[in-house]
């Protein structure tokens, strides 16, 4: 069989098909065979088994989208073909509901002759048929091809999902549509739904209607909306939870029951961002009463037997100004806020177990008296997972899958839920770590641009969550992601095409130019934002900053150059390209100027522009160092030094994303340009 | 005030702002004034009158979409600012739901120091709100802004409408919102649904839910669905009505009722297209019974007085195989199947008119007996619109405004109701032209590509059912058209990014390359797609001819460039630019060889890049002996003619959009290079 697969690789590199197959996440194991199975207009599929309903319809989607990749006429429904060319084999119906710890492995057999995907449960099926759909490609004159492989696959972490923040800027019902599609797509299956917050209260209650009627500016979901969202999530294998973040974040519920707070009222909804004061009054009994008449009804409404309470980011002033929270307190023997809120915490955790539900929430909930069937969602760091499982709590990682702090793919890529020791955690206690949830918060996100926030990053981290955790090569990483972002726009996602139809919006005519400079910069991370001007929920979401992708390809690309340059400097590789790069950046600063001078929406990214364009000048100084073999002169490196330190708030909250490749090139010819590189980081001074 | 516009003019052409505002419709009178009105982040919205909830509601999307715009921060909810920029007056709250013949008319008086938008309905508010916005253009480098205008404006025909058949290939609930945004934009009034046909029973009936259950794959709106449609259409002043095609069109219901077709079944919901046997039986109380309980209810649920009933394309093969049917026209005294249809129509109309609605059909239905209240929908021509005008009946053209045939949105455009001799009809019978309405329909558009096939064309069809008769400048019309494609986008709709993402789908990487070809080609026109191959409703819609827009940009402009030159050879202005469009196009065919060779998709296309190539290179020719000033021999001629001749049924469904234009060179060098360019048409022998 060895000499087979060899033979079969060598004469695939030979037709020039040896690329590894653009899977996304990488499978458990996967074998490639001899040559491939042809997917041409005879292509039969047939289901067997006891799979029922969900099996049946993702064999009638399967066939859509196959036949729209590869231009099959499919049959609909589907035939049971006596000669099939794709074999369907479900051993049982499962569950009616996709749950927590559901079966979700498959085995996929492909040869020239056919292929046969086989799972337990309709769960595995799903996860299969996007494997083979990925494994689809074309390449031949006549027909479109899957590589022979045996894949067998199953996840490493049964919790693999994105939160999404309903709350902050309202998600209509299509979008989140296409955002399950898209978790379909990476075997994500769980969305949570954070519905409340301070800016918002998203979901119809029929016993307090006035709860979303006041406090949502009329944007949010009727009860029919959120059955039809979670019969839609449950058709691709996905849970929906909902999230009610208590007793903090909780402004919007206040507008029309300001009775609940720990301060009078009255309240309006908070159109800006941060950690506010408002909090539920842990002393009211009537608080109590009504979470349980409202947590009730959400527990019938969402069937998923978990439920988030939030917990976090309690500031703990309304509290601390109440005469009657200090005698509450007294009272109880809670010597402070926090034990105020393990009070509060406990309180609702009985409430919820009340109505048949296991309780989740963030870090803050893990004090003394909680269940010990609550699961903690870490938000601050891997440590207090860790804490929480050796205490025997489930827990599951949010901490470094937060994709709203514009990280690249690569950083969210290399974080591990068993980083940071966990790994050494006796095996009993590190089976309670059961995965993670890249968490979509919105300050600064509408659903006009949310796809380009999630997608495709948010596939690096499902890879993270399914695959063995040794697939973490991120060269090859970022290969099957450009292919899996194309992928994810064919199924009606636009995180693609949203970014040339902003660039229209704020240039028209001349987005060309204006491309030149977007290409290369990418948003501040982390919090950095929103210190650069003040946003609240009324600020367009139309700026440059909104409009380009967290990551800079260019960049990315340009980084690699520099890196293989430095790395064997008398090779002198990739030069020439890493110079028509920078010739071309240098450019920037004058070609832009006549555009950004004369637009309202662009003129703050003129000294940005100029920025980019004299540190591409740089790099080409450097290059021209490198070339000569002899170290660039102090004075130089004085001169040019400041330039790698970027403006602490610029106005366009943007960086030129290419200036830590620039300080490698500038390190290494200043000592004479045989310095390896540098790990990118924090400026320094030499 | 003429010498104060004719100033402002001068002032605005030094300015470099002298362009005419991209308006489409274009407004009923307009009249630029002098300097601008400053949108800034003190702009302000302020409502009066008593327009009720249309107009806060219109007042809030406003606010929304102004903000994306332009960037600003406005207040949510509408506030009642003491000095607005904008002050928005409606005089009354019109009647509830948009109603044939509701005030559309509106006045915007903007000044540099503010705006004021005044109408008598709510409606007029919804029209001049979209003025308002297309006005806004950036181009200071603080602000947005808007021109002096006062625009007086109304519509010139109260029925303005598209159809959108939702049978053929179904369309789901959001793509059918997001065309509704669409329709606002351009000031349509009315939204056709084709609900049923041979291929689909698209709307849930709860008397008989079999229908849609066993006639549409499960793909069939919800009556909660279209109630949630009609409102969101009424919210944006747009009616909904339904249709549904009978007595032919009808095989789908006969999928769940075999018993009410002229012809024993079973049936099958039908796959292919074109026009079929089966039809109800006319002579069947049952039927009449049936429909009369079926269209009740659907009368109750699309709050529209119009009702639709089809009556076109019945081939009466059914009817004449029928023995009961030959004994009941005999019986009856019909002399044949047309009189027969004439039966059926009227207990039809009586059943319509029972349930308190008027009915609507196609030309076919236009018999004796017809009531006097029913519209004529023309598919067939102008001629029966005529003809029932003169009978006493409404009308609606349709005929010229079939977007599905790929015209160029030029000759859409320059139909007009009134052609054909309808502007000599008396004053009283003309009265009765109520207007048109586009015609989406769908067997070879399903809702990836639907934006692509509706947008941007159909705004000229809007334009030219609102505008003064004499707006018909078509290189201004385009001009306009290419800013309103743009704001379509930034609406949400993606006629523009599937093209990009569908040629990236069949070439992968090298969609840069395809695109030379894609750009230059245009699907065939009229029926002559289904003649190139095998259609149905399970064909993928996904190859070269599914992804190019129906029209050529580049073809056209160069045409106008070819035009500009034989209209003055001399000159030769613009010869270098011809001169390197045809260069390039000249690659094409060698260019795209390697591509096309290895995709199964794209292999037909090959034929198509060497025509495209070969075109290009007679193209050139020709160019050297107009420049030479010499007539080409007559042999060169005979050797290249053949090249304007294209193959009858290409497989690719695809034309070189820039053949007419290579011709017009052609024709003017072999006869010196002194001829006026020849219309474009079909190919002729010199």
């Amino acid at each position: 069989m060895a000499l087979e697969v060899a033979l079969a690789a060598l004469v695939a590199a030979a037709a020039g098909a040896a690329e590894r197959p653009a899977l996304m996440p990488w499978p458990a194991s996967i074998e490639i065979g001899a040559g491939e199975l042809a997917v041409g207009p005879d292509f039969r599929v047939a289901v067997s088994g006891r799979g029922g309903a969900i099996v049946e319809g993702a064999a009638r989607r399967f066939q859509e989208r196959l036949g729209r990749r590869a231009g099959l006429v499919l049959p609909s429904p589907v035939a049971l073909a006596e000669k099939p060319t794709l074999e369907v084999r479900c051993d049982g119906p499962g569950k009616p509901l996709p749950q927590l710890g559901m079966d979700e492995s498959y085995t996929l057999t492909v040869t020239p002759g056919g292929a046969t995907l086989q799972a337990a449960e309709p769960w595995g099926v799903l996860r299969g048929l996007e494997t083979f759909l990925q494994l689809v490609v074309p390449g031949s004159a006549t027909a479109f091809r899957v590589p022979a492989v045996v894949i067998g696959d199953r996840p490493r972490f049964a919790w693999r999902g994105l939160m999404l923040d309903c709350s902050r800027h309202f998600m209509p019902v299509d979008t989140v549509k296409r955002t399950i599609d898209g978790m379909a797509t990476v075997k994500l299956n769980v969305l949570h739904l954070h519905l409340t917050d301070d800016q918002g209260f998203r979901v119809e209650s029929r016993r307090h209607p006035e709860l979303a009627r006041m406090g949502s500016d009329g944007l949010f979901y009727t009860q029919a909306q959120i059955r039809e969202l979670v019969a839609y999530a449950a058709e691709r294998g996905i849970r929906v939870y909902p999230e009610f973040d208590m007793p903090g974040h909780t402004t919007s519920w206040f507008v029309s029951h300001p009775e609940l707070a720990s301060a009078p009222g009255p309240y309006e909804i908070e159109r800006g961002w941060g950690v506010f004061d408002p909090a539920l009054d842990p002393s009211k009994e009537e608080v109590y009463r009504f979470l349980d008449g409202f947590l009730g009804e959400m527990a019938a409404l969402f069937p998923d037997p978990y439920l988030h309470v939030g917990g976090d980011e309690v500031n703990g002033r309304q509290w601390e100004g109440s005469e009657r929270l200090a005698a509450f307190k007294k009272q109880k023997g809670l010597k402070d806020d926090r034990e105020l809120q393990g009070y509060f915490s406990q309180r609702v955790a009985k409430i919820v177990t009340g109505h048949g539900k296991k309780m989740i929430g963030w870090d803050e909930v893990l004090l003394p008296g909680l269940p010990k069937d609550a699961v903690i969602q870490s938000w601050r760091g891997q440590e207090s997972l860790e804490a929480a499982a050796r205490q025997g709590y489930q827990g599951i990682l949010s901490n470094g899958y937060y994709i709203d702090l514009m990280w690249p793919a690569e950083r969210h890529y290399l974080v591990d839920p068993w980083d940071k020791g966990v790994d050494r955690l006796p095996e009993a206690d590190r089976a309670r770590i059961l995965g993670g949830e890249a968490t979509m918060w919105s300050e600064f996100t509408t659903a006009e641009i949310v796809d380009s926030r999630i997608w495709p990053r948010t596939a690096a981290i499902a890879e993270r969550l399914w695959s063995p955790r040794e697939v973490r090569d991120v060269d090859d990483m970022y290969a099957r992601l450009d292919a899996t972002s194309r992928w994810l726009e064919w199924l009606g996602l636009d995180h693609r095409a949203v970014y040339p139809r902003m660039l229209e919006r704020l240039a028209g005519r001349r987005c060309r130019e204006l491309r030149m400079l977007a290409d290369v910069v990418e948003p501040l991370e982390d919090y950095q934002r929103g210190r650069t001007g003040h946003f609240t929920q009324q600020t367009p979401l139309n700026r440059l900053m909104d409009a380009v992708p967290p990551e800079s390809d260019a960049a990315r690309v340009f980084s690699r150059q520099v890196d293989a340059l430095l790395a064997d400097a008398a090779k002198q590789a990739g030069r020439e390209a890493i110079r028509a790069r920078l010739q071309e950046w240098q450019g920037i600063g004058v070609r832009l100027r006549p555009l950004l001078e004369h637009e309202a929406l662009l003129r703050e990214a003129v000294p940005l522009a100029e920025e980019a364009s004299a540190l591409a000048s740089a790099g080409l100084e450097a290059l021209g160092f490198l070339e000569q073999g002899v170290p660039a002169p102090e004075s130089w490196w004085t001169a040019r030094a400041p330039l790698l330190e970027r403006e602490k708030r610029p106005p366009t909250g943007l960086e030129v994303a290419y200036r830590p490749a620039i300080r490698r090139l500038m390190e290494a010819c200043s000592r004479g340009g045989s310095v390896s590189p540098a790990p990118e980081g924090p400026a320094v001074s030499p």
